[in-house]
């Protein structure tokens, strides 16, 4: 292997040849592989079957404290569920609200909040401030800017360090009152798999936005999602905020969808005092309460947070294998092109790869062709423009290993293929 | 007995005194019952515990068409779970999406959107529309009027008949553009158990309100919950809205929360094409999917809208004699006194009582001061203001036949002398 901004022209056509040669002989297979989503697999989610048993006629429906789980009441969640976030985030149970299925739901449903009631600190709804604006780490989670454009919040793009989003640029960022907020996910981020740094988490808890209505959305989805034992610690920036007197501005979320159910999961909010309350009050008139039958399901199966670690032990192990695959194909097939970088997470759900300039749709594209669903070229960033079309993300948990390895070799290859196609048409 | 408005100013005093006692003797019993609020007892909660066994290892999670409902996928819900009640309200699959636990929650989100975006056909938002209003059934249902506090919409009072909102006065109020809404219960309506009639359903779908932005959430949370055998019948009001294209006016939730557990249940909406394509596109942003395992339990137990209305007949066998105890004790201790009016509802959680003006609190206060609970005087009207002070809304359902017995007597002491004091008072 070597260097393929080395190669002459005629290597360059040579190699193009036996790429697209190998790559056709995948096309004419008919394969249909799924690396798009971030979706457990059937093995993860046969783990959890127990907590589908665990209430019922036979092993009864009260909660610790005797309610009856499966009537009205209880606004804010069972506290033997509290407690298994509580300990596992670092926070008081009071801290916590358990709500339904989703932290996507209730990111959209708190931006919703802000938009008609503002932030409750006697700051105007965002709705009638005008136009409104989002510091958006970049790549990330397409959802997040769904969300964003979905209420029409402007997305302003922050690079992504491998510590956590450019404080540099998002401090400057921030001084613009317009900007309101930023989604991110501070450990194993979609889709790097990048863990904030100690200081990233103290900078970001002493952020002086000129808007004082600055709300950060600390998605935490992969909170206890390590997949190799040396796994990341993510600073927990709570304490972090208080010493500064910025609680207020922390809405931290988390579920279970990637523990037990995507979609038959808990999902929680973390939040300060005063967010709390104003939580509270918006449910009073949003709903009687969530289903608190599905939280003593969790909480009878996962205990506590060590229970909840163990838990994720055995996930790993269905993991690991799929990201090693992943990595190793990459170092394999890419690792001497000089055409592609990617990350190397510890946990998460994810791998990004960058590949050559302007090669990204191509890539995707080239994979769709050959019977590879990867997840949209471009979804990474807002409004789905990738401003260099060089990110890819990569999602190695659905697939068996076969799958897995036989999607990772075209991947590659597809690779191959586009930087070829590029080098060939600029020489 | 006699009536009371015929008592002369000696036997009002003697009355009162004989009155007083009874309660008295009771409110030194200690009592602690509640009929606060419409909540199932723990037999009808009993009869559903098959709901939880319906889906697990045994007997699998996958849907009719193949999807395994532990994973994501899915936005609008399973087909068989629609079904039930596609057929159950008359509308097609296609109309009803599944969400979450909570009809209430999907209420709340629906103002909510129009709040940020409107109602989908080229007007503003609620929310940059100044001042804007909705037509309030009274009495009604409480959480309706909270979901309308909060998100500041004046509410304009529109009295209910046993035919339903005064049609006369409704079509008048709509005259005013900036009243962009109603909510109703048009069947076995809370508090009063009255069902719209036909004509009502039919000027309601014909209405031509001047805001073309407005809409009728048709909260018909009773819809298969008869208790006697000869139950109301409400006229389908989508075909009629059809006739007349104002389908999308119309905005319909209802829930198993009185079939299987609330809480713990699943909640649809049924819209017409234009909405529910509204809907899709803000589900899009706001969630991957709601609990499809929850919906695939439901689906497997109710089966179909037969099933599900086999279901109801048994929840009637057990509300039957608590409704029945609620009316003939008010027939017994109220019927001759001229004091007191109520309804005699064929279906739904309550009965509305109607005690003599300036006399409702009263009466509630001296309930609870005998340990007897009722929802909150007031309650039934927009800002909590029965503004004759007369309606007490009962809610049979959860106490057992024996606690019900005991606590209708006291309620009935209590509004004898509740009236006997403001008599006496006016001598």
């Amino acid at each position: 292997m070597v260097l393929y901004s080395k190669l002459s022209s005629e290597q360059l056509h040579a190699k193009f040849e036996e790429i697209k040669q190998l790559y056709d002989e995948f096309k004419d297979k008919g394969l249909d592989l799924n690396m798009a989503r971030g979706k457990p697999s059937p093995a993860q989610l046969d783990m959890s079957m127990d907590i589908f048993d665990s209430v019922n006629a036979l092993n009864g429906y009260s909660a610790e404290d005797g309610t009856d789980c499966r009537n009205y009441g209880n606004l804010t969640g069972l506290e033997e569920c509290k407690t298994i976030f509580a300990q596992a985030l670092g926070v008081q149970n009071d801290n916590i609200i358990v709500c339904g299925n989703s932290s996507l739901n209730i990111m959209f449903d708190y931006i919703s909040q802000c938009m008609t009631h503002g932030t409750g600190n006697g700051n105007k709804p965002w709705m009638l401030q005008g136009n409104i604006k989002f510091a958006c780490p970049v790549p990330g989670y397409d959802r997040h800017f769904s969300i964003l454009e979905y209420f029409g919040i402007e997305m302003i793009n922050i690079p992504m360090l491998e510590t956590g989003p450019d404080i540099d640029v998002l401090e400057e960022v921030v001084m613009d009152p317009s900007v309101k907020g930023m989604f991110c996910v501070p450990k194993y981020s979609n889709p790097q798999g990048y863990t904030f740094s100690d200081e990233t988490v103290k900078r970001i808890a002493a952020l002086k936005p000129a808007a004082n209505d600055f709300r950060i959305i600390w998605d935490n989805a992969y909170f206890v999602h390590d997949i190799y034992e040396d796994g990341d610690t993510l600073l927990n920036i709570f304490p972090e905020a208080a010493k500064r007197g910025t609680e207020d501005m922390i809405i931290e979320v988390a579920s279970t969808s990637k523990v037990s159910f995507p979609g038959a999961g808990v999902a929680v909010v973390s939040a300060s005092e005063n967010n709390v309350r104003m939580f509270k009050q918006r449910m009073n008139a949003q709903i009687i309460g969530h289903d608190k039958i599905n939280q003593l399901r969790h909480a009878r199966v996962l205990k506590d947070a060590n229970g909840l670690r163990e838990y994720m032990k055995r996930h790993a192990v269905i993991l690991k294998p799929k990201f090693d695959i992943v990595l190793q194909t990459l170092e394999r097939d890419l690792g001497e092109c000089g055409i592609a970088t990617w990350t190397k997470p510890k946990g998460g759900y994810f791998v990004s790869l960058d590949v050559m300039e302007g090669c990204a749709k191509r890539v995707v594209e080239l994979c769709r062709r050959a019977g590879v669903v990867l997840t949209n070229a471009g979804a990474t960033y807002p409004y789905g423009k990738d401003p260099k079309d060089t990110n890819i993300r990569i999602a190695p948990s659905f697939p068996s290993l076969d799958e897995l390895r036989q999607a990772m070799v075209i991947l590659c290859l597809a690779v191959k293929l586009a930087a070829l196609e590029k080098l060939i048409d600029e020489e």
